[in-house]
């Protein structure tokens, strides 16, 4: 399959290369060209804009920051892309701005499904990424051998392609849900003279059973937030788009306005770039620990 | 061992039975005698008081309700039972109760262990409890054939036994808090057009990767409240206590919060007797759902 | 009408001292006698236990901390009490405790009125407190001469004593309320470049027009704190006795919650001698202010 | 003083009124050009285009319904408005709009002064508005004459225009978090058997003495909704306004959130179109009334 990818940071690279590692034809166009050149000895040409990546490309695959940096570059390319294509566009980005891109798109005849995934860059360079799909049918099984070769799981969600967006905000939301649950009842056990780490032991042992809350948990209970795997800021980004979107489908969520609060309280203390999970330690600073 | 038990209710019927069946003899009393009758035949002599229950016995064991019902056995038997003997308090009680406990007892040279468990009535059968015992080292050592018989897991987590209370009501916070978001989140994606139960598949796979996680979220996505594992207002017992004990420490809980707000809202509609996952669906509820 | 006075500390002695001055026989008990003393000189019997005081009275008023003071004293006064006699319980108590008390005293053919009230030990001074009176309409009738010398205003609220109780602790929550929102607002204002103190006499000629808002905003605007008009220990204990209320009749109050996280910051910095109005505070710090 | 007004909707088209009447000359655009005709009897030119407006204007007002209005009506007017005049944005607006639009008419060497008033369509008809003026001092001093004829207030707050955009959101912060805290006091006094509206008269006699909270309590009490002096969705975007200016200076706001949960369940009930007050009642709902 001839594809174009555009963005190829801390995630587009590795998914790019093995994309290109598993005999796809890909041409590669980043902002910053230099990021992109590794890819050169894995076999992917570079261009110099997103227009130039996609010509006759099947499917284009967006891998970029935010809904501004994926709607730039949707500008750019979506004349030169051809009618019947795709836009495989598999960044976090809010629900309002892929409900605009699949407007774009089809009216230019093109098609646009959203392949969110969750994972960082390390399941990402180990092709173990779990890819949430939505978008026309027929289009995500065209784009199901792209899908297979950079996770290790694909769910399809329906036809509305920003439904892969809520699910992927959703489910950050409940990872920073866990991870102030951890934070408040680690304040809780410290302060009552007792060991965060064992406690963690002990839940997860008895209860949770859970890689997650061992790997975050545990990085929490050491205050161990550098080098971040998922910084901050863009943890608040992706809460404030689960906010958005609940705010379009009119839901309260009370723990979203909590967690809200305590990424505000960790960035007016300059955390912006720690692991998101240092969101969990503002509980013991109010705490008074 | 020589055992009292104090309680056979849901749980202390099958810690008993198990006991019994381990070759543990052991005197059983509950205020409600026909409750306790189906451990005859195991091998228990059933007594009329609490006070009956203790009389030579190196450890007594209490299963019961709440402080209340702690308290008013231990008033007791705290006369009947010998110096030297332990109380093995394995109820979920206050931190408070739990300290005016050790404390009577030590005034009485005798011994008190906080034993509390994780688990259900199903897991107490099954001698899959797991068992977060704190109090003086030695005697733990003392109960640890006990507990063996008991539970799958120990936790010794110190010297002071209310720290015990501490873990199992900050688990059960825990656990709460991951209601709580599955029911904001379920809320958020169905509203915006997509399926729970298909979602929480996603997210468990992807993430979590918990039966836990699997078992209550698939419960609320089906509104399967009943029969109740646990009862809401009993879950509402434990969080108030998690307040109580965060009161008495300083420490600011607001996921603490908003769960208390969700337990009153499910016992304003009358549910105080379905099982306490049904707080998840509060979220849906004032969505407009 | 001849009158016991349980109490004489900041509220209680100004209060019994404007009763002596209004011709009222008073007969006076504090625990700690010499606090009392002073209101000899206005007429007042001192003696030295509360049974003695209420010998031969037609009403006791109770002026104390909190529950356990009032239920010490009704404990060892109310078999002296004469059939007939008046229990004016003017202390700031729970719902629970209100309930208890009046149904003690009925018991024993004695009449419970509840008659907290709003204002400061200043307010106490001046006669112009606001009490608001609950009980058996005769016999707040029967005290409408006293409450007439105490204070500026009197509401009448119905026949069940605890429901004055829930207005005082609801009128307390919304004080409480207005000053974290001041609080909030300041953190805003301030963090946005602009002047507290300028912001609040904006909206106080915009909007409120409250003595209230001006009085308690300033002193947040400028962090004064000291001398605490009512210490912020106290209000907490106002907050929890309306929670208790709330979760009594099942009422989710979320800014309960969020007052509650506040408070216990507080405490948590040791503030707990400061003025109330010093949980207002939290929020700049929680900005990092 | 030659004017330009452009919006003259509930609230600019009795501020026109009056300016008109004060003996201003005022050129008057608005996009439904009917609802500004009544103002032609007072002397107003009406105009086709926000751009015809301008020309020869010292100022132009612009009070408009939402960032989006008068972002496009700034487009069609900054180039024919004179170097030197005015722009007088008296509409809520948010904090980076208010920064855009000053920005842009610093670079045409035009100037920018906000003014956003506080007070309803009532209160603008009678010359009652409290205007916050923010902007270069000498502008604001030659609009002095404008805001006598308009409001029974002025208040400057700065040389930074959107600084009287954050305090005006702040007020309505204020607002909202009273109307919150009375509906969650009214749902308690209302369940534990009391009366809201005479606890109310209690509250506002022995504390606040606001005819702000007597009128807005008055509403909630009574569920009086409709007609709606401010509209629960304009409430809910000042809300979201508040709380983005609240991020942008990473403040925490509890009762933000709070405040934010109530706009939306009341949202999912279809109340946008009562009045704002309408968010206090969710409390009595959430509670079971």
């Amino acid at each position: 399959m001839k594809l174009a990818f555009i963005g190829s940071g801390n995630m587009g690279l590795p998914m790019a290369r093995n994309l290109l590692r598993a005999g796809h034809q890909v041409t590669v166009y980043n902002r910053t060209r230099k990021h992109a050149e590794p890819l050169v000895q894995d076999g992917a040409s570079l261009v110099d804009s997103a227009a130039d990546a996609v010509c006759d490309a099947a499917a284009v695959i967006t891998m970029l920051a935010d809904d501004a940096a994926v709607e730039e570059a949707a500008q750019s390319f979506q004349p030169p892309l051809a009618r019947g294509a795709i836009h495989v566009s598999m960044s976090t980005i809010s629900v309002a701005c892929a409900k605009r891109l699949a407007g774009q798109h089809a009216g230019r005849g093109q098609f646009y499904v959203a392949a969110p995934v969750f994972g960082r860059p390390v399941a990402a360079a180990a092709a173990q990424l779990w890819i949430v799909a939505a978008g026309p049918a027929e289009q995500i099984e065209k784009c199901r051998p792209v899908f297979d070769v950079l996770g290790r799981g694909l769910s399809v969600v329906g036809p509305d392609p920003w439904l892969a967006n809520v699910i992927k905000l959703s489910g950050n939301f409940l990872i920073a849900a866990a991870l102030e649950s951890l934070g408040e009842a680690f304040a809780l056990v410290r302060k009552s003279g007792g060991d965060a780490g064992q406690f963690l032991e002990i839940v997860n042992h008895a209860l949770f059973n859970s890689k997650l809350y061992a790997n975050y948990g545990g990085a929490v209970a050491q205050s161990h937030f550098e080098p971040a795997g998922f910084k901050l800021h863009l943890g608040f980004k992706d809460l404030r788009l689960a906010q958005e979107a609940a705010e379009t489908a009119a839901v309260p969520m009370p723990l979203g306005g909590v967690l809200r609060d305590r990424f505000l309280a960790a960035l007016a203390r300059g955390e912006g770039d720690l692991d998101w999970s240092a969101l969990a330690r503002i509980a013991s600073l109010h705490a008074g620990l």
